[in-house]
C-alpha cells in the first residue's frame, strides 16, 4: 500500500493525489483505510519513512558492493539515479517534492522529511569523508557542508529537469560538483569532462 | 489579480489553491474570470510570466544601482531573498514549488517556467562573467555552467528550509559556493566564513 501511494505522491503531489484516488489504487475501502492511517496526512507521513529507510538500504549496499574508490562510488550512485529517472521520467524525489508542496504547511511531513534527509546523511558523508582521506576530494570544508550542496544542488537539478526536460544535465551537473568544485585545492587542474 | 495568485500558488502550490479560493481572494465572479483565462492553467501560467518579468526587473534595477564588485553584488541580491524569506516565511520560490508540483504535468506553465529561468540568467551570467573577468571567480567553467549551478543550489537550499525550518542556511550555501567553491583555481586560501 505504502508503495503504490509513494508512486502517486510522487507523480500526482499531496494535494494532486485525493483519497479517492489512493482508495482506488490501493483497492482498500474507506473504513479500512482509517483503520491503518489516522488521516491522509498521516498515511503521507508514513509514506515518506518508508521511502528514507529504503533508500537508506539501497544506498549502504550499493556502498558495501563497490569496488571503485569512494569519489567513483559517489557518482556511481547518481549514475544509477539518473538511469532510474530516463527511464520512468523526471518525477522528481518524492521528499523534494512534497518538500516543496507541503513542507511549510505539514509539521507531520517536515518531521519524516528530516528523518529521510538525516539518514541518508551518514552513508553520503562517510564516502565523502573517504574520499577526503585518500586526497580525491577537498578537505577544506566538512564531509556534511559538502554532502549539504550536493543534496542542495542535486534537487535542484532535478527541478529543473522539469523545467526543460533535459535529463542529461543531471549527471553534467554532479560531474561538475565531483571532479570540478570538489576536487583537492592543490591538484588544480580538471581531471574530467 | 495575478499578485494576489502569485501569493495563493506559491504558498499552497497549484493543486492546493483550489478555484474557490482564487476567486475569493480575488474578488471576481466565476464568469468574469473565464473572461480573463481560459483555464486555471493559464491563470497560473500568466502568473509564472509576470513573476518571471518582475524578477529580471528586480535584478537588474539591483545590478544597475550596485557600487560593490560583481561577487559582492551577486552575494547581495541573496542576502536580500534570505531577507525576505526570513520576513515572510520560508515559502519557496515560485517556479521552483510548481516545477517540483507540475512540471512534468502541464506543458503551459513548464513553457512559462522555462522563460522565466532563461530571463533570470542574463543578468546572473552577465555578473557572474565581469566577476571572472576581474578574477574574482574562477574562469575554467563558462559562467552559464556557474549560474546553472548557483540556480540549482539555492532552490535545493529552499527545500531544505522547508524540511529542517533553519534559514539560517541559506546564506551560508550561497557563500560556500561563491567564497570556497567559485573561488579562482590559484588563490587556494579560502578568504570568508
Amino acid at each position: 500500500m505504502l508503495q503504490q501511494g509513494k508512486d502517486l505522491l510522487t507523480e500526482h503531489g499531496y494535494h494532486g493525489t485525493g483519497l479517492k484516488k489512493i482508495l482506488d489504487t490501493v483497492k482498500v475501502p474507506k473504513g479500512s483505510f482509517y483503520n491503518y492511517f489516522e488521516s491522509k496526512e498521516q498515511f503521507a507521513s508514513e509514506i515518506i519513512e518508508q521511502y528514507g529507510r529504503d533508500l537508506t538500504k539501497k544506498l549502504n549496499d550499493f556502498i558495501e558492493q563497490s569496488r571503485d574508490n569512494p569519489l567513483d562510488t559517489l557518482r556511481n550512485i547518481y549514475l544509477r539515479m539518473v538511469a532510474d529517472i530516463e527511464k520512468n521520467g523526471p518525477k522528481g524525489c518524492l521528499v523534494g517534492n512534497l518538500a516543496a508542496e507541503i513542507g511549510a504547511s505539514s509539521e507531520l511531513c517536515q518531521k519524516s522529511m528530516l528523518n529521510a534527509f538525516v539518514s541518508w546523511k551518514t552513508p553520503f558523508t562517510t564516502l565523502i569523508s573517504d574520499a577526503q582521506t585518500k586526497g580525491l576530494i577537498r578537505d577544506d570544508l566538512g564531509a556534511e557542508v559538502l554532502f549539504d550542496l550536493l543534496w542542495e544542488t542535486w534537487q535542484g537539478a532535478l527541478l529543473k529537469v522539469k523545467i526543460d526536460g533535459k535529463t542529461e544535465h543531471l549527471i553534467q551537473t554532479v560531474d561538475v560538483m565531483l571532479y570540478h568544485l570538489f576536487l583537492p585545492l592543490t591538484s588544480g587542474e580538471n581531471k574530467r569532462i
